[in-house]
């Protein structure tokens, strides 16, 4: 498995800092958002005597309480279509081992959240990248572009929505295009919707859940980490109503015995998070959205399309070499002792060679902050020397 | 993956309890045993704003104090050889990720713990397993038996020690022993040293870490679930000095992004343990495995060796077949509406026909209702139908 791009830029960005620079972290998917009290509270009155492993698909009150937040979010879900997982990065392990046999292929639009390919790689799963474009915002591909990727070996497509790295959202149409797809050529439609809550411009999220007639192909991998800014919990959950695929991924989810304990109560508590504490960070996250995209527009030669949801957008700016680019942003720029650290969008690309003049911006600082960050951005495109 | 003979019992232990009839859950590795207070007071006051991912290799300040917790026990090793993962299931995991290609064997004596096949299946390697009998109190099975099992593929050995399901506690002369085949054929050496604690008799536990000339073969694998009965943080760790080993485990960490927070909290605290709180639960455990042996070697034509460490036994009982008769056990019988569920020791052989006359025994409840455990298991055996 090679280092991903970001992790290459780590020892640069730790020696610009050495040298006494601030470097403003737009490359990470961890906001600053602070974790809701409720659930901190929920940590502190912790009432066990013995820290035990829960159900392997985790704890039945837990999975009760998730299944009144798909509730209210207009899903209908029952306990027993649940497995909890530790994070969404295991439910997405889970879904790959359990549906795909090695050697089998997952049509993924590129870019795409880039650990989608560790966990490809540890399944044996082979993933064939389709292109999604920026001149329209990185919309879902016609679907001509994944008929013409379906092979005999095809068993899945994968759709992360709102989209990780893009912030693009899938429309009610879009999501009923691929449908047409999956239930033509019987496919798994896997779909990563850890971001929902995080939809802008008062658009809608649709959950594939809710797609008519392909029950019993999606597989649905959710998380609290983004939700309720508490990744370190540890703790997602795999969801289908195809009982084969759900019977086999418990099998899997019995030889790793429980997901975390200490995070299923925070997890459970999140759900009661209130109103007020989401909205609050749905405003914060729209006005960044709206410096960065903004801002970005701004600088000659840049384009940044508007993402509809998450706190990721890609732009495209006049670089001869992203990962070159974000490095020499670290190592040999800093305009009043600041510069950004960004993620080369190479790395959500599997395709060789694209990616190579576009960055991912996580607009995870607070609102001054990513201003700073962004005037490093502008000057840096003044002199950087690969500019084309 | 075929559902595990334990799993197979769940619904008629269920049925058992809908009748009113009290079970013995002596089929399980989840101790009665309270966590530490200072673990569960470090969690009260957790002392956090936002539950952020940890580093992907674990907290850094929870590995130099697992350096502490090492160098008490003998063993010197840096926070840069450790990975934290999540339980000590992902260390297997990651071991026999990082260490094998798909189809690489690995030679394991059995009876051994059963979800090690679940993370060989997980990871393409094929088990190969090598007897260890009951005669011998399930000692390291002579080296000819090694020699015999390794072929061109074979890449590493795995042992458990002290063992789970045998209790079976291993000697330094058996480790050279090892080590020896080891330096020999250049294998790995994988140890899921958890039970390190559990030691009776005045015995000592040797580690693999200390062997030495072998210090790039070995990989060590760990837990604090066991240890400080707090089986629910999912906080284990992979230990190795080989390097090229440690990286490549790393990209795997790296994509599932972080350990548990919140159980690296536990984790760290849990190093402080006072060593009364050790000492009691260990005149616990002895007493309790005095109760066991000594009830089922009373027991006409049984024989229980005597464990040398962890919390369980593995019994020779005069039956026809371990699964049918736990079944029965739950199902058919009960001794003044109690009865025992066991764990059939068919699921720690991979070799088939393998530990139909055995069973194994986690001594997890308290004195009392350990012996009224034995006495269903005693009466139980007077009368079952398939007695041999």
């Amino acid at each position: 498995m090679p280092a991903s791009p970001i992790r290459k830029l780590v020892p640069y960005a730790e020696e610009a800092k050495r040298k006494g620079i601030t470097v403003y972290h737009l490359n990470i998917g961890q906001p600053d958002i602070e974790t809701p009290p409720n659930v901190m509270e929920a940590i502190r009155h912790i009432d066990m005597k013995v820290i035990e492993y829960s159900h392997s698909a985790g704890i039945i009150s837990y999975r009760r309480k998730l299944a009144e937040y798909y509730r209210r979010n207009g899903i209908e879900i029952t306990p027993e279509e649940m497995i909890v997982t530790t994070g969404g990065s295991e439910a997405i392990l889970f879904a790959l081992m359990s549906c795909l046999d090695p050697g089998d292929e997952i049509i993924i639009p590129e870019p795409f959240y880039a650990n989608y390919n560790g966990f490809a790689i540890a399944a044996g799963a082979v993933i064939k990248p389709i292109d999604s474009s920026i001149e329209d915002g990185f919309a879902l591909p016609p679907i001509s572009s994944f008929e013409k990727a379906i092979t005999p070996r095809t068993r899945a497509i994968m759709i992360c929505n709102p989209n990780n790295p893009t912030g693009y959202l899938y429309s009610l149409e879009e999501l009923e295009t691929l449908k047409e797809i999956i239930r033509k050529k019987d496919l798994f439609l896997f779909a990563d919707e850890v971001y929902r809550e995080f939809c802008y411009d008062g658009k809608r999220h649709h959950s594939v859940m809710n797609l008519k007639g392909i029950e019993n192909n999606v597989v649905l991998m959710d998380s609290v980490s983004k939700r309720y800014s508490a990744c370190g919990v540890r703790i997602g959950v795999l969801i289908s109503r195809n009982k084969e695929v759900m019977s086999t991924a418990m099998k899997f989810a019995q030889a790793r015995l429980s997901p975390p304990s200490l995070g299923q109560v925070a997890g459970e508590a999140a759900v009661d998070t209130p109103d007020a504490y989401m909205q609050a960070v749905l405003n914060e996250y729209v006005e960044r959205r709206n410096i960065v995209v903004e801002s970005i527009n701004n600088m000659p030669g840049c384009f940044c399309p508007v993402p509809g949801g998450a706190f990721y957008a890609t732009a495209r700016l006049p670089i001869d070499d992203s990962d070159k680019f974000c490095r020499w942003l670290l190592e040999d720029f800093n305009y009043e002792n600041q510069t950004v650290m960004l993620a080369p969008a190479t790395g959500f690309y599997s395709t060789p060679g694209r990616g190579k003049d576009e960055v991912r911006i996580s607009y995870v600082l607070n609102v001054h902050h990513l201003e700073l960050a962004m005037k490093c951005l502008e000057e840096g495109l003044k002199v950087y020397p690969g500019r084309t």
